[in-house]
């Protein structure tokens, strides 16, 4: 499924799982393609911030309670992480996929909460072939992350390389 | 410690546990500190990676040896939340936190592999007081991560809000 524009209430779920990108030369500025959603639990948020971003406000419902956000929320890494499995499943060809090599303006608008389901959302918004290794494309991706009740908990632009079709007669 | 600038294989690593930073106040502009070092063995990398970001270079050593990289990679995002574990333990006040609205220029210059040992840095490039909210200062803080060769494998410039000190006489 490619859609135009549409606001993230209207996401068609249909088809997610085949977009036909295969190769860079698949990825076509301007097409954004949904990315399915993911759930998180109490559990789940507290078992990766006891690993990777213990502050009280990610692993202790208490102190969270009493904290800046009411309660607790999940590290801005984990959210990070549960998107990129979203965007390696709906998206990013297994077969062309060379790796990144950044991102940029990386925004947590909204906190993400137990119970949290994500809608994950990539546009496509620049395609160009690399000049130094004719065998890849660079590609720019609007990455967006919305919670059930629509308000927008992540917003990034990547830059992925991506293999070109081969030449067949080569 | 805080220290000007240096090359990474001069960071001293003594007392790296306190920095007496508490509050907002505390940053200054300018001094870098050392977040210490952690290691990430072949079957974290694959762990993490199947649950996050299960791509061929991440998850599977054979067909990693043959792809883009020469062998298996850790993920991005597993690189970032080892890093971010760092700067919990050495950067952040739990006192003071109050969470990050994002970052810029995030970049993974080298991957980092099986067995690599990461050392990482921070640097106070500004802080400044919220004019809404009086409570709090906006610091932003560039990231570096360096391997074992002292080659970097992560950076980035993050924001975080940060309580002021409290006035003794409120």
């Amino acid at each position: 499924m490619i859609w135009a524009e549409q606001p993230p209430g209207d996401w068609d779920t249909s088809g997610v799982t085949d977009h036909a990108l295969r190769y860079f030369d698949d990825y076509l500025p301007g097409a954004s393609y949904d990315c399915g959603s993911v759930s998180v639990s109490e559990a789940e948020i507290i078992s990766f911030a006891i690993q990777f971003d213990p502050q009280p406000f990610h692993v202790d419902p208490e102190a969270a309670a009493r904290g800046p956000f009411g309660g607790l929320i999940a590290s801005g890494w984990h959210t990070a992480a549960l998107v990129m499995r979203q965007i390696v499943d709906h998206y990013l060809s297994a077969e062309a996929s060379l790796g990144s090599p950044g991102l940029d303006e990386m925004r947590w608008p909204e906190p993400v909460r137990p119970g949290d389901t994500l809608r994950v959302r990539v546009t496509a918004v620049e395609a160009r072939r690399s000049l130094s290794k004719p065998d890849r494309g660079i590609l720019r991706t609007l990455i967006e992350a919305v919670n059930q009740d629509g308000r927008t908990v992540m917003r990034a632009t990547a830059t992925n390389f991506l293999r070109v079709r081969p030449d067949p007669d080569s």
